[in-house]
C-alpha cells in the first residue's frame, strides 16, 4: 500500500517512521511546502518518495499533519483528488474546524479526524523519531461519519503503534484541549517572555536556572507558525480559559499582597492533587484502553 | 569530623547521602521536627545518628536545611551553641533575610549562606539522592564575611561534588531567583489549579493531558509548607515579577481577542529564543567553574 505524509515535521515524520516500522509493506511518499524539510526527509529515509500533486489519487492512506490552517485549506482538495477506498486523516490539535470542514464533501466517510496527544519542543523532519506515540493518546473524532472498513484499519493501525485509542466529540475535544494544552503553552510562552525581558543579565539566568525553570518553560520552544493557527481556530476556548488563569495569578497576588499566607498555602495544598491526575495520565494505557470497540 | 544535617528533606538528605559519597570520613548526625523523617533517614542509612539538641557543639559542620522561615528561627540559637571552629550553612530559597539576620552574631564569620540551584518537586527522606547536586549552580552570598578557612572548606567540598560554585550579593540572588524560581513555581501552581478547577470530568485530563502539560504543571507537585514561607520573604520581589507575567499574559489575551494573530506570532516567535537560554543552563558547568577563586 501507498502511505502519503504531507507535512514532514515532528509528528508527520514521526508517523512515517512509525510507518515504516509497524507497516512494513508500505511504500511511504511525502511532501513538505519546505523544500529543505523536503530534502531532509528524503535523506534520513523518513519518507522513500517525493509526493507530487497528481500522484495524490494513487494514495491509499494519507496523513495530513501541517498547521491547522494550512490544513483547512487543503482537506477538500484532497478529498476530491483521492480515491473511492483511501483514507485521509488530519492530526491536528483543533478538531471543530475541520470537522465542519468537511462535513457535507461527498467522501466525507474517507476522512477521519484523529488528534495523537504526543509531541516534543522540536520541530522539523529531524525530530520525528518512531517511538513519539508509544503509549501516547490517539483521540478520533466523529468515527460515526468515516467508513467502519477505514475506521477498523486506522484503530489498527494505531493500536499496533502501541496508541490508546479514545473518542471524544469535537466540541468537547476543543474545549478541554484548551486547559491540558494550550493554557500550558501559553503560561510557559508568557513566563519566557517575562523572564527575558527582565533578565537583561543573562549570565544571571545561566547561573541560577535550573530543572524545575527549565520544566516550566520547555514549551517556550514551540513552533509559532504551528501554535499561531491553534489559537486562532480554538479562540473562545482558549480566552476563557486564559481568563480563569489570569483570575488566579490575580488572586494570588492579592493575597500575597494582603500577607494572607494561610490563604496561600491552602489552595497549593489543594492543588498538589494534581499528583493523581499526573499520576493518571502515565496509567493512560491501563484506563483508557478499550473506549473505542466499534473499530476493533 | 561530624556533620549534622537540620531538616532531612530533599535537599538535607540529599547533603547528607553525598557528604557520606565524598567525606567517607565522616560521621552523619541528623535531625528532623517529623519523628517519622527522621527514623526514616536513619533506617535509609541518610544520617547514621540523630542529632540531640546537646550534641550540637560536637558538630563540625551544620547544613541548615529547613524551610526558610524556620530556618530564621533557629539560626542564632545554632551559633550560640556551635564551637569555635564549626561551620554552619543554610541552603534556603532567599538570602537577604538571613544574611540580615545573622549580620551582628559574634559569630557571623562561622556562617555561610547558600543557595543550591538544585531540587525536584519531590519531598521528604525518601526523595533524597546523593547526585542531586551534580553538575549544579552552588550560589553563595557575602562569602567576604565568613572565616577564609571555613570559606575554603566549603568551596571544596561543593566542587568535590561537582557543583559550580559560583557569588551574588543577597539582593542580587533574590531579585533573580524570583524570575527563574519563584514565577516559575507560582506559573504552575495556578496552572494546576486552573485546570483542576474546571477540568471536573477527570477522565478527559488522562485522556488528554500529554508531556507538555505534565511538565509544564510538575512544579505544583511542590511542598506548600516550603513554598509559603519563600514568598512570605521575597514577597516584593515576587510581586513585581508575577504583576510583569499578568500584564504579558493580558496582552496575550488581547492580542487573541482583537485577532492580531501576528503580534501573537512575533512574541512566540521572539520567545524561542529561550532556547539558547536553557541551552545555556546546561552548559553551566563550562561558563561559571571560576567564579570564585578566593576560596580556592
Amino acid at each position: 500500500m501507498n502511505i502519503g505524509v504531507i507535512g514532514l515535521g515532528l509528528i508527520g515524520g514521526s508517523f512515517a517512521l512509525a510507518a515504516k516500522k509497524f507497516t512494513p509493506d508500505c511504500v511511504l511518499y511525502g511532501f513538505d511546502h519546505q523544500p529543505n524539510h523536503l530534502e531532509e526527509a528524503l535523506s534520513l529515509g523518513i519518507v522513500s518518495e517525493t509526493l507530487h500533486p497528481n500522484a495524490v489519487a494513487t494514495m491509499d492512506v494519507i496523513i495530513l499533519a501541517i498547521p491547522v490552517d494550512a490544513a483547512l485549506e487543503q482537506v477538500l482538495a484532497l478529498l476530491d483528488q483521492m480515491h473511492n477506498n483511501a483514507l485521509l486523516m488530519d492530526v491536528g490539535s483543533t478538531k471543530v474546524a475541520i470537522c465542519k470542514t468537511v462535513a457535507l464533501h461527498p467522501r466525507r466517510n474517507q476522512f477521519l479526524a484523529t488528534h495523537p496527544i504526543a509531541g516534543t519542543e522540536f520541530s522539523g523532519p529531524k525530530a520525528a523519531f518512531p517511538d513519539l506515540f508509544v503509549e501516547q493518546s490517539q483521540i478520533l473524532c466523529e468515527t460515526s461519519k468515516t467508513r467502519p472498513d477505514l475506521l477498523e484499519w486506522a484503530v489498527q493501525w494505531f493500536r499496533n503503534m502501541n496508541m490508546n485509542v479514545n473518542e471524544m466529540d469535537p466540541e468537547a475535544h476543543d474545549k478541554h484541549i484548551a486547559y491540558v494544552s494550550h493554557l500550558s503553552h501559553i503560561s510557559s510562552f508568557m513566563l519566557g517572555k517575562t523572564v527575558m525581558e527582565k533578565e537583561e543579565d543573562e549570565r544571571a539566568i545561566f547561573e541560577m536556572a535550573g530543572s524545575g525553570f527549565a520544566s516550566t518553560v520547555r514549551l517556550a520552544k514551540s513552533s509559532p507558525a504551528m501554535w499561531t493557527p491553534i489559537f486562532k481556530q480554538n479562540k473562545n476556548n482558549v480566552l476563557e480559559v486564559l481568563k480563569e488563569y489570569i483570575t488566579n495569578l490575580e488572586t494570588f497576588k492579592q493575597q500575597l499582597e494582603q500577607d494572607d499566607f494561610k490563604g496561600l498555602f491552602e489552595q497549593m495544598k489543594k492543588t498538589n492533587a494534581i499528583k493523581k491526575i499526573l499520576a493518571g495520565i502515565n496509567q493512560n494505557n491501563i484506563t483508557n484502553q478499550s473506549i473505542i470497540n466499534h473499530g476493533k
